[in-house]
C-alpha cells in the first residue's frame, strides 16, 4: 500500500511536468495571436480601407499559421515523447525548462519576422528578423533533440521497457532534420536572395511525411 | 499489471490531449478581454466623460459577450464530445489542433468586428469586420463537425461503445446548424442591408434550444 | 469493469470542468498585472522620476493587490465548494461559465477603477468606474451564490452525503455578504463623498473571520 | 469504499491546488516575453537598423532569461516540495497565493528593471528599478520559506512520514540563500556603485551547486 501510495506520487510527479508543459505550450500557441493587431483606421473607415489593412497584416497571419503548425508539432511529439517516459529527474525536469525557453519565445520571434515580411523585405533584403526567427526554430530543435536523447539513454532509466526502439530513433532523426530545414534558409538568404528562402519551410511538411512513412513501413 | 499501466498510460495520454484543449480555450476566452482598452481621458475626467467613453466600448462588450458564450458553447460541445472518446490517433490530435486553430483566433476577429460597430458599420455598410467574423466562426464550425464524423466513424474505434448513436448524430447536426445560422448573415449583409445581419445571431439559442429539445425527446 | 470505467470517466469529465476553471482564475488572477504598464520617461531618467512615476502607479498597484486577492478568496471558495461535488450536469456547466464570465471580467474593471484612482477621483467625485467594479464584484457573488444553490440543492444529486449541510448555508451566506459590503460602497458614494466609500472593503476581512469563526464554532 | 473515494477527492483537492500554481507559473514564465516589444523602424528599414534595435533590446533579454531561469528555478523547488506534501489546509492554500503573488508580479518588476538597464543606469546610477526588482525576488523567497516551514511543521500533519528531513532543511536553506544573494545587490548598489551590484546574481548558480553538493552528500 505505501509503496503504491509512493508510485502514485511518482507519477503525479511526472504528469505535473508534462501538464505544466502543456499550459505552456498552450500559452504560447495563444500569444501568437496576440501580435496580430486590429487594424486601427483613424477617419473614413470603409471596406476598402478595412480590405486594404487586413492585406497588411497578410505577412503576419502567414507567420502565425506556421509558427501554430511548429508549436502544433512540437506539441505533438512532446505528447509522443512523454507517453514513453515513465519517470524524472531533476535534469529531466530542467532539460525540458530550457525547452520551454525556445517555445516562449516563439510569439516574438513570429511577431517579429512577421512584422517586415513586406516590400522592404525583398527590396533591402532584410535578413536579421529571419536569421532571428530561424536561430529560434534551430534551438526548439536542438533541444528537443537533446530532450529525446537524455530520456532514451538507457543509463536514465526513464523509458517505458516496452518502446519500439525505431520510433525513439525516428523521433531523435525528426527533431534535427526540421531545424536543419530552417537552417537552410541562411545560406540561401545570405549567399543568393532572401526571396528564395521563404519559400523553404515548405519542405517542412515533405520531410515529416517522409519520416512518418519511414516509422509506419518500420513498424509493420 | 503491465497491461493495466498501459492501459493507464493510454488514458492519461488522451487525458493530455483533453487538458490542453481546456488551457488553450480558457486562455482564448480569457484574451477576449484584452482587446476592451481602458478608456483614456487626457484632461478633465468626469463622470460624464466617463460614461460616453464607457458607451463607446458597448460594441466591444457585446462582441465580447457573444464570443464568450460561443467559447463557451464550443467548450460544453468538445467536453460533452470527448466523454465518449476512449483512444486517440495522431490524426484526432492534428483534427482537434486545426479545431483550436480558430478557437485561438476568436479573440482577434472578435476585436476587429467590435471595433467597428458603431456609426461607420450603417453609414457605410462595413462588410469586412463581419466577414472575417463570420468565416472565423463558420470555420470554427466546420472543424467541430469534423471532429464530431472523425470520431463517430466506428472504422476509427475510438468511441465508447454504450454511447447513444442519436446523441453523436445530433451533436453533428448542431456543429452544422450553428455555423449555417452565422452565414446566412453574409447574404443578408451584402444584398440587403447590413444592420439587419447583426441581428442573426440572435438565432442561435434558439437553434441550440430546438435541437436540445429533440435530443431530450428522442433520449426517453 | 465497465461500470467502474464509466464512473471513473464521469469523475474526469467533473475534473475537466474544474481543472477548466483553475485556468480561467489562473490566466485572469495573472493578467491583473498586465494593466499595470511600466512606466515610461522620455528624457532625464533619474531616481526621483522613476520614483514620482511609481507613486503614480500606486492606486493600480492597491487595485491589483485586491482584485488578487478577491480572485484568490472565489477560488478558494470555488475549491471548497467543488471538494465536495461529485457529480455533474449540463446546467452546472453552464453556471460555473456565467460565474466565470465575471472573473475574466475584473482584470478589466480592476484597471479602470485603478486608473482613475488619483486626485480626480475626489476633485471630481468620479462614480463611474467604482460602480462598474463594484457591480462586477457583485455579478461575482450573485453567480457565486447560485452555483452554491444549485449544487446543494438535494434535486440534483450533486453533492457528497456526508457533507455538514451548515458549510454549505455558511458558503451560501458569504457569498451574499460579501458583494453586499462591496454595494454598500454605492450608496455611501452616491449620497455622502467618494472617498468614503474607498475605504468599506475594509470590512471584507472582518466579515470573512466573523463568518469563519460561526462556522468554526458550530462544526464543533 | 466510502473511505477510499473520500481519500480520492482529498488528493484531488490537493491536486487541484497544485495545478493551479502550475498554471500561474506558466502563464507568468510566458507573460515575461510579452513585455519585449517587437522593435518598430518608421522608415528606411534595414537590416543594420534592425540590429541597431536589436541591441537595445539586449537588457531585457538578459532580463527575460534571469527571470525565465529563476521562475523555472522557483517551479522545480515548488514541485519538489509539493512531491513530499500528503494533505492540504486553508492556510497552506493561503500561503500558497501569497507566493503566487509575488510570482505573478515578476513580469511586470523584469520589465521594469530591463527598461532602465542601459547607459542611463551607469550615468545616472539608477537604482529604484534594481530596487523594485530586488525586493520582488526577496519576496518570493521569503514567502517560499514560510511555505516549506509551514509544511514541514509537524504539528500540520502535511508532510509524508518517510521524507528525509534533510532535504526539508536544505530546502529551507536554499529558499533563504537565493534571496539573499539577491539582497546583497543593494548595499553594493545604495553604498559603492549600481554596475558592481549588477553582477551579483552570478552567484546564484554558484550558491545553488554549492548547497546541492550538500544535499547530494548528506543524502549518500
Amino acid at each position: 500500500m505505501s509503496n503504491l501510495h509512493s508510485e502514485i506520487k511518482k507519477e503525479f510527479q511526472l504528469e505535473r511536468l508534462i501538464l505544466f508543459s502543456d499550459a505552456v505550450f498552450a500559452i504560447a500557441i495563444t500569444l501568437l495571436v496576440i501580435e496580430i493587431k486590429i487594424p486601427e483606421i483613424a477617419e473614413d473607415v470603409t471596406d476598402k480601407a478595412l480590405l486594404h489593412a487586413l492585406g497588411h497584416l497578410i505577412p503576419k497571419f502567414i507567420g502565425f499559421i506556421i509558427s501554430f503548425l511548429l508549436i502544433g508539432l512540437y506539441w505533438t511529439i512532446h505528447h509522443r515523447m512523454f507517453g514513453f517516459v515513465v519517470n524524472y529527474t531533476p535534469t529531466l525536469l530542467r532539460l525540458n525548462l530550457l525547452f520551454l525557453f525556445f517555445i516562449v519565445l516563439m510569439p516574438f520571434s513570429t511577431g517579429f519576422y512577421g512584422e517586415y515580411w513586406g516590400i522592404d523585405l525583398i527590396r533591402n533584403q532584410l535578413k536579421v528578423p529571419m536569421t532571428f526567427y530561424v536561430m529560434n526554430l534551430v534551438f526548439v530543435g536542438v533541444t528537443n533533440y537533446f530532450l529525446w536523447a537524455y530520456i532514451s539513454n538507457p543509463k536514465h532509466r526513464l523509458l517505458d521497457d516496452r518502446v519500439d526502439r525505431r520510433i525513439v530513433r525516428m523521433g531523435k532523426l525528426r527533431s534535427i532534420l526540421v531545424p536543419c530545414c530552417f537552417f537552410l534558409m541562411l545560406p540561401v538568404a545570405y549567399l543568393s536572395n532572401v526571396i528564395f528562402a521563404v519559400y523553404i519551410p515548405m519542405l517542412i511538411p515533405v520531410v515529416m511525411v517522409i519520416t512518418r512513412r519511414i516509422v509506419d513501413k518500420k513498424k509493420n
